[in-house]
């Protein structure tokens, strides 16, 4: 398309929608409508001239095929979708958290390598934007046990991959997650071997399978060996509440001597609570959070992170998502559980390493 | 909504376009189209049962109004497109280089920020992913002197903010960019500074504003401090080929004893070709690269890079899109020049900081 570059003309925001149909095509080149069709889509039996010049033409009135027709012939229009829904309708930058922002750098290379574009949506919009987009399939992060955007997709035949086992009854095509329960459990042991009596928990109200399945293990650990849980719960999506859970988990007269926190700024919120109440990190509190953040290495004392490796979450769900799109979908869902990794860091370390005193070497005589 | 999730049922996959129309839902709630219409988009005088009965029976269908049908209604879709189109058609996953992964995530996190979804496409695809889609506006990275995607969007009225000034005559709503002549002649006083004596370019062969500004600050700077310009161009999208001309370029006979290379790999690129050629680094080779990587400050030796704070680019070209498409935009383009920022470690460095001798403190007699 070599059409000349008109001047920049300020109109109204809906001028977009005044863009020319098939029929100023056929009019402009003078031909039917079905002859354009033909010249544009490479059908039919036409002479080349007849097809060069409707292209021309075409092009010269910036003329572009509706993404419904298209849709229509191809079935598919190389779009698909990856939002974040357990937090409802609540406004959610989600890519602001480490986890989210890695795990959708994953998805848009491995969408973008097979050809296709990525849309990212928000969780709450003015605009309707799940109606506006025609998706051959969708992502959802930590889908709620009863997501209903989830179930809507479903229902109409829309591949769904998600990232976290979806609860309750919603029939995903695939999902990909970790095995939360291990890995809290084997924190919890690595806390307790460090000398930890009382860990407490700082945890989320959402209903996704992360936040319980992870809430549910500590239970479970409390129970078996015979301590009182001590946790606090708060809206994970609201970046300030952490702050006011990690305090309120400090304050308590059964105060925990080592808290595990399941979201990524959580180490922060919980050094800057030790702070405020005098405490030393590891000494009188040792801390493990479940981030992606490299910050958490030159923090001071440095803290222990659980890394769920999002990267690779990306490019599973999507490759996932891209065979059930292009057929390979099968009856039965497609379940893919990934490895976790704990980073042992200065915060859950309270026994000292042990200081290897050289004598300085003296001349011999 | 609150329908009942049905078993999953697979089926082909255009199955999504079998999906519910209103007409559907008129015959099933037993009322006409227009009354359908005004239910679902509260207009209309009806009854309160009616419109509760009308929804129901959408929703039970899994009826959504079409994108089309909406966006004539608003105007406006909530979506906005990011793509790097310098390359043309050429394949090519852009969120593999630390720049572009870094100036989407910001970009997604402004665009979710506002309320909008980004749409990350792809150079080149099986769909045409631009016609399935209808933009609010359009982001494009390192536009080519003759973009047609950004000529095409321009003549529709589509506003366009491009992060790189334009080149040629393409009439962009807005712009953000560098001063790359001045990053440009600063890293090269630099380099100069610290004792080069010839100064090698690796660059690009693409015609956008970053690759052409920066060749031609390296050709000013040679001919301002007379020296015989040493550089070597090659296909930047190609993963593989900086290596190749990394090698080329230490292969001749007039060979750089410094050297700055315009893209990400480019230090890995040199790093591995000086020590083929058994070129020690800062010694017998200094290197500079344009880099987001936080890898350089742990390559052996550490590698000097330039920042382009592709962070601040992302949110501030969908700060001007969102602006222009919601009605603030002049008829003037908006255009904003950020800063870089020289980030030096020890391949730039020859000359070794003078290490300071202390003398053991004695104990007084």
């Amino acid at each position: 398309m070599t059409g000349s570059i008109q001047p920049r003309v300020s109109r109204p925001s809906s001028r977009r929608l005044e863009r020319a149909g098939i029929r100023d095509v056929a009019q402009a080149a003078g031909v039917s409508i079905t002859t354009v069709s033909d010249a544009l889509n490479g059908k039919g039996r036409l002479p080349d001239t007849t097809r060069r010049h409707v292209r021309e033409v075409a092009d010269r009135l910036g003329y572009r095929p509706s993404a419904a027709a298209r849709a229509l012939r191809t079935g598919r229009s190389g779009l698909i979708g990856l939002t974040v829904t357990t937090y409802g309708e609540e406004p959610f930058t989600f890519t602001e958290f480490a986890y989210f922002a890695e795990m959708a750098r994953a998805a848009t290379s491995a969408a973008l390598a097979r050809g296709y574009a990525l849309v990212i949506l928000p969780a709450a919009s003015r605009h309707d934007v799940w109606s506006n987009v025609a998706l051959d399939g969708t992502v959802v992060i930590d889908p709620s046990d009863s997501d209903q955007h989830v179930a809507d997709l479903v229902r109409q035949g829309i591949p769904v991959v998600s990232d976290g086992r979806p609860g309750g009854s919603l029939p995903v095509t695939a999902w990909v997650d970790h095995d939360h329960e291990s890995a809290v459990l084997g924190l919890l042991d690595h806390l307790s071997e460090a000398g930890a009596r009382r860990i407490g928990l700082l945890t989320g109200t959402s209903t996704d399978t992360y936040t319980s399945v992870s809430t549910q293990a500590y239970l479970h650990w409390c129970e078996r060996v015979g301590q009182d849980p001590v946790y606090e719960r708060y809206p994970a999506h609201d970046p300030c509440a952490g702050a006011v859970a990690a305090d309120r988990l400090l304050a308590r007269p059964d105060r925990p001597d080592a808290v595990y926190g399941l979201f990524d700024p959580n180490g922060t919120d919980l050094l800057a609570a030790a702070r405020r109440y005098g405490l030393r990190v590891p000494d009188d509190l040792m801390l493990i959070c479940c981030s992606e953040s490299e910050g958490y290495a030159s923090t001071d004392p440095p803290i222990t992170t659980l890394s769920l490796k999002p990267r690779r979450i990306g490019t599973a769900v999507i490759q996932l998502l891209i065979d059930a799109i292009e057929g390979a979908d099968t009856d039965r869902p497609v379940q893919r559980v990934m490895p976790t990794e704990l980073i042992v860091r200065s915060s859950s370390r309270r026994r000292p390493a042990r200081a290897v005193v050289t004598e300085p070497r003296r001349p011999t005589p």
